[in-house]
């Protein structure tokens, strides 16, 4: 008798890319199906378990990173991209709680949107269904492993992770805790997969090969990465560009409370997208408040980079150049410029702002409604730090961005952002005339 | 003394289309900002206006579309195109119609979407604003010069409308109305542009080259433009695909209500992409059911192309293919297949379905509420027509089309879904811990 030949099962960097991501993304549109009739307790078990099991694995992904760490160090990685990596107790802390808050938030899948009867009798019901298979790549960050599935998850959204090669060890430890989960509470599995490949070709197919297994793409990331999927990508993408944030100071405005919310919106956290980048001070009250908001700034250690006007004000401010109007430091670096009065500062973001967050400080009403009515960002406010830009200091809980486009969802994205809609009409025989 | 040259001014043949695809551009970008901030008076007042103008200018119009007519029967066109090019008096009424309904319309921009305030004080409203400058790409009909034209302007969007090269002088014609309105009105001309050559590369450019002045891209044609659109597109695209919209009669019905939905989905317009393409009938009624609802599709003239067990029920039925199961047919001619049950019913839908509009005809009440939940398309019906998939008879005015994507909008697309929104932030100081 012939031996039988074992069949060959082919390695993973044996099986072409494409084949391995078609399959992750008909398994992805499968799971969607179930994901979308799932109960909102088992969503919400999955979540919890999902927690519980992040603690209970701590020490297993406290080592997967620190091989991710061993080998980014080895490639002599930045301190930032390792300060990016790093996990630690607290971390992991902070993901499992950040689960539980997830778990916590009320579920968007199946909530009545709007209703109305028509003369006609029919009644029709608009309501929210998810938006299918969401496919996120991000960088370097593990955490947006535990964060972005558990969104998709209780958006009833079934998600395809792609995280960075740096941070390969952790996110997979991270993942099998969201997988235990799932099953857990009798979820599948597939419900949120994590690409088992580092391969950048793999990136390249969830962009443009896989419109019919991929209903959105969110990348989290630096500027190449958001650049690159909006120049590949052949689904929607939900994506937040730079945050180029103004503090726009008035000349109704109270100088002590400029002083508080243009020190905290630059300074609080000034690598946060919400962190402001120019603050433009209005020549009608300049020859007063800009020296001392210029002081407030260097004097905790902001460099100041001004117009002609601001370097006259305090040797220790730098000349900004034209570029230095379209920057998003995302560093202890501000812009500051004199405009002539409110609408040149408007002017001055609709010519260099990106559309995320700007703010007018004010006691002037009627100026104040003026900024909000036109500055054409995703968030204005009025007498508050631009660092509230977030979607849990807005109430609306976790979130995977903020969202510069206005086209689908604009501002935090949260788990009623990832969502759609249908309209469900209900009828006694109803035909057309 | 040396005589001044006049400067040359280019015409339109000699300039490049580039040059002026992004000059129609940067001017829709500016109108779009005085849209913006538009009292819903003046906006009603141009609407009004041009349609007064197209009344008054009915015969100016008929001689431009008469040139049209003339022009397309030279190049042997299709009886259908020719119906499609063709306006009249009512026509050019129903246009003007139109106008009015949309001046009647709630005035979506500046309407507070939600409203709540923070534990901090902060004051958050969630209010709606325009997409900005909306790009429509048309075939033959002259008559979404008027509508879309009309539709952008009420939700403050400057529009680029790119008609086809058959209907130059009837959009011509018309776009001039638009434009007596919108200088009534005290609102600039370029609110509502219309590029004025017929060069397939402006097209192109409106695609690939102008994401920087073009917010989304609304295709409005047959599936050779849509799939030219969704692959060339650089910006965000709202494009309704195919309608393949089914009846699902179930074994629950009452067989006069199934008879009534199944002739009037099909045979109402047969040309309109809410027309039902097939009918699937339950296995546990087919031997009742199935022969007097094709015998009413059969007597009313309509072509019916059905499975084995159809084929037997009439000598005038004939065989479906596969490819049956996909057609869109905008004819007189479905595709009848008899299914195991309810589940097999969804599962056919999944498969074969464009994910447009559906029905299930039934007096269950659970099957319904299956049918409704699993069936993932834009609009599903429990006893009533598809015919109903239309803005109109869903109460939202007019639209622009039925989206079938889950992205952004989905459904029929009035001028709710031609906006966006940003978040109002009133604080009284508040600065981020």
């Amino acid at each position: 008798m012939k031996r039988a030949r074992s069949p060959k099962v082919p390695s993973l960097s044996e099986q072409p890319v494409s084949e391995l991501m078609q399959g992750i993304g008909r398994a992805a549109r499968a799971a969607a199906q179930v994901l979308a009739l799932a109960t909102t307790e088992q969503k919400n078990r999955a979540l919890g378990a999902a927690a519980a099991a992040l603690r209970a694995q701590r020490l297993k992904i406290l080592a997967a990173n620190e091989d991710d760490m061993r080998q980014a160090a080895q490639r002599e990685t930045s301190g930032a991209l390792l300060d990016r990596l790093r996990l630690d107790a607290g971390r992991i802390e902070a993901m499992a709680r950040g689960l539980e808050d997830i778990e916590r938030l009320a579920d968007p899948i199946g909530k009545r949107l709007a209703e109305w009867t028509r003369p006609n009798g029919m009644r029709i019901q608009r309501v929210c269904v998810p938006l299918g298979v969401i496919g996120i790549i991000y960088e370097s960050r593990p955490n947006v492993t535990a964060d972005a599935g558990a969104l998709c998850l209780k958006s009833s959204n079934a998600v395809i992770l792609r995280g960075g090669s740096e941070s390969a060890n952790s996110s997979a430890a991270i993942h099998a805790c969201l997988a235990a989960g799932l099953e857990a509470a009798g979820l599948p599995q597939t419900c949120v997969q994590l690409v088992p490949i580092t391969d950048r070709a793999a990136v390249g197919h969830m962009l443009a090969d896989m419109a019919d297994c991929i209903d959105v793409i969110v990348p989290r990331g630096g500027r190449n990465l958001i650049a690159r999927v909006r120049q590949e990508a052949r689904v929607p993408v939900i994506g937040h560009l730079e945050g180029v944030c103004h503090v726009y100071v008035d000349r109704g405005a109270n100088l002590t409370m400029a002083k508080d919310i243009v020190l905290n919106a630059k300074m609080r956290r000034t690598g946060i997208c919400g962190s402001a980048e120019t603050l433009l001070v209005d020549s009608g009250c300049a020859a007063i408040y800009l020296a001392p908001l210029i002081k407030t700034l260097l004097d905790a250690g902001c460099e100041v980079r001004g117009d002609q006007v601001s370097t006259r004000v305090d040797a220790r401010v730098k000349s900004a150049t034209e570029q230095d109007w379209y920057a998003e430091y995302l560093d202890a670096i501000i812009a500051v410029r004199v405009v002539g009065d409110l609408d040149a500062a408007i002017a001055h973001i609709r010519r260099y702002g990106s559309q995320h967050t700007e703010c007018i400080v004010t006691d002037d009403g009627a100026a104040a409604e003026r900024f909000l009515a036109r500055v054409d960002s995703a968030i204005v406010l009025h007498n508050a730090s631009t660092q509230f830009a977030d979607g849990g200091e807005f109430g609306m809980g976790a979130e995977i961005g903020i969202s510069t486009d206005k086209f689908h969802a604009r501002g935090p994205v949260g788990v009623e952002q990832l969502t759609s809609y249908k309209y469900v009409v209900r009828g006694s025989g109803q035909i057309r005339d």
